[in-house]
């Protein structure tokens, strides 16, 4: 009965008490409360809208259904660096050695996504021997040693988050600015960091398409990370086409592995200068975000980040050789070229087809614990602004499965699309949150 | 994936197409949609509203998932009436026999109601002998000989809404226009008759506590009915307080054999004959409402009311002798008084609570399938606008466990508000629509 009369009052579009937020996430997360029930009050929760003290209850509330990491035996400012999800988005792999090797500890738990690509430790796990759990002690003296540590998020984090989302991937309940905010924020507050960065995405190829959707997420988040004591600051990125020209697993850190050696696309290389500059800002190792830009960018070109990528590769077990050994990697069995049928110039990449092609490929999963082929993915020759001649080849996918292949090649050949003239540059990155 | 993108359409705002909604039904009778999608979309109904057309669609297919009842052998204009539930409703054991002895062919199905009592067929089942299911044949010959006849609905009447009622009793969904439209109207559209008239319930004790609602629920029953190709009326009244004095089963059939006698309480009386001199006009045997209404008058105290339904128990093997004698009902072998602390007038007598604690002594049902006390129940010696001093009796309860009745009388006692002057009288028939 009780948790009927907190449904109603969502319903209603009245404000939830602390005791009625506590009373759905313990009954739910104990299993005492059935989905039926909590589905009905997610769609409340999403159609009425949670206010910012709602939200951060509920984030608050979502944090303490599990363990705490504790960081404080590490030295310095520990940034947490979270994108809130992208096609071809290998930042972490980048702005995590730039930003250690700039004085920035980066202690990272990642978690393996369900969808387009592996998350980052999955993207991790291509590289031949790399570790993706480490014990906690040898996680802490690796950060205090090497500066760098990334490993697979253990399941003891903010438990309810798991629960909540299954159901509200189901019952049409994702794409809400509050819900997002405690799903991410329940987890972020529980791993032990001094202060958040947030890259919230925009765009076809993320949970908000709008720019004024992405900004009120972005703000949300801002403001629930530092009401619960940590600075937070959050980038509105891009997401309307991939970042850089490789999605999938492998093919992704063979490309952070070139923006490293100064060699990737321009994008990626911004984004991740840029997101390194605000870890540098944040963690007191640069005097502003632009002059920690310079420097993010100084490591990057005079080969710092790549070293300080080595010894984390290194240091979890990696064969370091696949650095300047691609072949290292494993190795897809078959590929697809996809070819423009058209002359012109690219307009637009939908993010999410691609990222749905992607998945075809075997690079992402349909279910958790589904094991991913990771040698495949997809290689975009051409980006947007591109000029394009009949016959090109626009895009080339890899994989083990020739015939999921052919599938895959259908839905990317339909995420490109041409127009007689060159279209307008978009900015890549769109604003700047809560500093 | 298809029902998620349903989901998101009324979520948003948008309008369900027939295939979307033949989908959801559908699927969720046949099981292969889970409860925890069909609550996140019926909430999302439920708060972005369906409108005429929409509930129209709804309302038939929800119909089409079961049998259609035939009539057609039974002459005469069958005019079907049906309550949206109240405390101390025992109208249609009143109107029936009223209108039958008018010459309106009654051909009743009624539903075994889940709440504070029981519904019209429980209530017959306190006649000693009285049948409540009878062969389709004997049904319709009862009825073309003795002009009536009453028995339980069958399941196979709109499956789909037990289930769905199911549901939303349990995740806040039950009081919204559309949905309660397309539960009651689904049933009433399969169960054969040539016109319904619906006392839609006002008030404390009803889905609708608001005059405007209880309007707007009407208007868009009587619009879906008369859509379907059936005439539709709806009488809105009054359920502040309960319906005369008994509350219960056996104690609720007294007192509409009280009535019939021409010696019941006042209000249960003018609503039986308005709603009988309704049936009758609906049915072609008067000319108008108000001269049904004094046809229906002339019946009640020229006895032929009663006599109608001494026949109507007697084909149903009930025992008739119970109409002089009510010792033959079931008796409680226990009863508390409840008195006042005050003088005064009583300013009202909420009919939920006097529901529930009418529900506490046994008279109804807290889970589906549960058996009833036939005997229990609350005899209201009180009702507002009524006078009373300290001591005075305010309400007797019966039943026959002695526990139960004191958990009751503790809820009944709260559902007398007193007052130090008369309040003004309410109106109890507030608006007939479709006429």
């Amino acid at each position: 009965m009780e948790m009927i009369g907190i449904i109603e009052k969502k319903r209603d579009g009245k404000k939830l008490q602390s005791s009625d937020i506590e009373y759905f996430i313990k009954g739910y997360t104990k299993g005492d409360i059935p989905d039926y029930q909590a589905s009905a009050f997610l769609m409340a929760c999403y159609i009425r809208g949670l206010d910012r003290e709602e939200t951060f209850l509920l984030t608050e509330i979502m944090r303490d259904t599990g363990k705490k990491a504790d960081l404080s035996s590490i030295e310095g400012i520990k940034v947490d660096k979270h994108s809130t999800g992208g096609v071809g988005d290998k930042t972490t792999l980048i702005t995590g050695p730039l930003a250690a090797s700039l004085g920035v500890p980066v202690a990272k738990m990642s978690g393996r996504s369900l969808g387009f690509t592996g998350g980052t430790v999955d993207k991790m796990e291509s590289i031949p021997g790399m570790k993706v759990s480490l014990k906690e002690e040898d996680f802490i003296r690796q950060v205090n040693e090497k500066g760098i540590a990334v490993i697979g998020q253990t399941p003891d984090i903010a438990p309810a988050d798991k629960l909540i989302y299954s159901l509200r991937d189901v019952t049409g309940t994702v794409d809400n600015a509050s819900l997002i905010t405690a799903s991410i924020m329940s987890k972020k507050l529980a791993l032990g960091s001094d202060a958040i960065l947030l890259d919230v995405k925009c765009g076809s190829g993320a949970f908000m398409q709008d720019y004024d959707d992405a900004c009120d997420l972005a703000k949300m988040m801002v403001y629930i990370g530092n009401a619960a004591g940590k600075r937070t600051v959050a980038a509105v990125t891009d997401m309307d086409q991939p970042l850089g020209h490789a999605i999938g697993n492998s093919i992704e850190v063979i490309e952070a592995i070139e923006v490293l050696k100064g060699e990737g696309p321009e994008d990626i290389t911004e984004l991740s200068v840029t997101l390194a500059g605000l870890m540098a800002y944040m963690g007191e190792k640069a005097p502003s975000p632009e002059e920690g830009k310079l420097l993010a960018k100084e490591k990057l070109y005079d080969g710092k980040g790549l070293e300080k990528f080595r010894q984390f590769v290194e240091a979890q077990g990696g064969n370091p050789e696949i650095i300047e050994n691609y072949m290292l990697f494993p190795q897809a069995k078959h590929s697809i070229d996809i070819l423009s049928d058209n002359n012109g110039y690219i307009v637009g990449i939908d993010a999410d087809k691609t990222g749905e092609a992607s998945r075809h490929t075997g690079a992402g999963r349909e279910v958790k614990g589904q094991k991913i082929d990771l040698s495949a993915g997809i290689y975009l020759h051409k980006k947007v602004g591109d000029q394009v001649k009949e016959g090109d080849i626009l895009a080339t996918l890899q994989g083990n499965s020739k015939k999921k292949l052919l599938v895959s090649a259908g839905i990317c050949k339909e995420a490109f699309h041409m127009a007689g003239s060159r279209p307008d540059k978009e900015l890549l990155i769109r604003s700047i949150i809560g500093l």
